[in-house]
């Protein structure tokens, strides 16, 4: 089938906090012998995001623990080069649930195909994939923006951020970013078209700096990382408040239960809504999001924002880099 | 008119975290002369809810602070005993925010007429009133709860819970109070229907009990108290669960901002909404509420709990009762 060999990213132990380059070993392998009803992938994206930390702890969650000693697994694209499966061909472009290898053998039914003349494939893990169904349905189905109202993202330059922002401007909204760095502010205001822009970390008072960028008050909150950028802006919400729970980055390493102020009153005086939420609940909805957002990418509406970095050897890099801001828009790793 | 003096109870100075007596003073004035579109009502029943601790303190919230210096005003119910109105007449019964006295001057068009007919006049401050309206709206519009879901309820033996759980009942839920004592648990189980009580103050693992108490789970958790009995019961909602947030009657008497452990990461991977709501949101549907609580009373489904203390000058020990768990069911003073 092929003489090459596989290089696989094992999940060599669990963190404990933030992981580390510990916690990844490479292993080169065979390609791996299909069974009936799978094919064998090469894969060309691997995606890496941050919900995966919470994978590495052994705790039962939405999503079944990463198993020490396995090839680690997460979102990926790429072209089927050997099929046992009926639906699915050699030359097809598929994306889903993958190995971090560069040969993948996977149940069939598991893919999405993915067409490579619509849009780059690597779309398929970013603006038309899983970030941007989360940005799309966390926004207008639990945020619900209407116009002229006053949007706040956090973790605003990341690859579900950079999305909730431009749809909000899309809806007619004040688009307000946080993020960690200069140059991501700069990016999100002059390429993206945000209204305002704050550095949490250079902010000397994060609550008077937001105050003077939503004179209006908070009318959607669309929460990425939680901790104290979201204490501050939870104090300036207003009535009837919408904030679309998706993300806790801050807490994603702590290793003990993380304490803040209680803010129930702020959500209870201000009749305030905060739903937790996982784009899997959305999936019946699938087509409709990834139509909208195709044809705004199209229209020139959105702009799709790709940070790669080549080499299956630096998956684990692009992995850690998360959890110190190091990219702006959606973290890929091209491996073919 | 008449030639008795008018007790009042006068709001003497703000609390520094919990309220005590010197808060409070009694003054003998005259009946107060009624302007053009005032009534006087010869005050019944006054009713003294938790929510007034917040009028308190010097803040701006969703209603205006008391000022020092004037009568403590609440909801309250009474008989009119001149007019100088047109469409409220002398004998009319009426309920509204009244001031704590015995012969309130009140603007009519703020007032509700009652139905002494109906039901005792002391049910529109409570089960036909804002809390009975308040459970209703907050578990039937915010908690949605279905047939056989597990509702938990903090404040479970207040003027809310009280009425919550057995709105939960009537819906074919399984229904499990906390509360604050032994006499109040047996109330709730073996007057009210409820399937489990715990007493918080003596549990030794409130996590544990309320584990065992709902084996299947939090479906719908209706919120009153906040603090760590809150802490605890968010560790149990499953999927979707449903958080009404009513009150944090934990937390009014606090000085600071209080903290907690951060449990958003247990509304995110459980996709569960908490939602602030205030009664008067649902102002437009006040008639529907009213209507079918009514209906369940008369029916036998509902059993309105009153604790009533008689006489104005114990208004004060009837409020600060609240924030020591004295009373089961509404809480009201007879002062007529």
């Amino acid at each position: 089938m092929t003489s090459k060999k596989n290089t696989q990213i094992i999940f060599n132990k669990r963190p404990v906090g933030v992981p580390d380059k510990d916690c990844f070993r490479i292993e080169e392998t065979d390609i791996p012998e299909l069974l009936e009803g799978q094919v064998l992938v090469e894969v060309h994206y691997l995606s890496v995001d941050p919900y995966m930390r919470g994978r590495m702890n052994d705790r039962k969650s939405y999503i079944a623990p990463f198993q020490v000693g396995e090839v680690l697994t997460g979102g990926a694209v790429g072209k089927i080069v050997a099929s046992k499966d009926q639906a699915l061909k050699e030359g097809d472009y598929v994306m889903g649930m993958m190995g971090w290898e560069n040969f993948a053998a996977v149940a069939a039914k598991g893919l999405t195909k993915v067409n490579p003349d619509l849009a780059p494939i690597s779309t398929s893990l970013g603006i038309l994939g899983m970030p941007g169904l989360t940005a799309y349905f966390g926004l207008l189905e639990i945020g619900k923006p209407k116009e002229k109202e006053t949007v706040v993202v956090s973790g605003a330059a990341g690859a579900v951020g950079t999305i909730v922002g431009q749809i909000a401007k899309i809806k007619g909204c004040r688009v307000v970013g946080i993020a960690g760095s200069d140059e991501k502010i700069d990016y999100l205001k002059n390429e993206l078209g945000f209204d305002e822009g704050i550095n949490y970390k250079t902010s000397q008072n994060l609550r008077a700096d937001l105050k003077a960028a939503c004179p209006n008050g908070v009318d959607v909150y669309f929460e990425n990382v939680g901790g104290e950028i979201s204490d501050a802006v939870i104090t300036l919400i207003n009535n009837h408040a919408r904030i679309p729970l998706c993300g806790q980055i801050a807490d994603y390493n702590s290793t003990e239960m993380p304490v803040g102020p209680r803010w129930q009153s702020y959500l209870l005086t201000r009749m305030a809504l905060l739903q937790g939420f996982l784009v899997g609940q959305f999936s019946d909805k699938y087509g409709e999001g990834i139509k909208q957002l195709a044809a705004w990418l199209k229209e020139g509406k959105l702009k799709n924002k790709e940070n790669i970095v080549e080499g299956i050897e630096q998956t684990p890099d692009a992995f850690l880099g998360l959890f110190k801001g190091e990219n702006i828009g959606k973290q890929l790793v091209k491996i073919k």
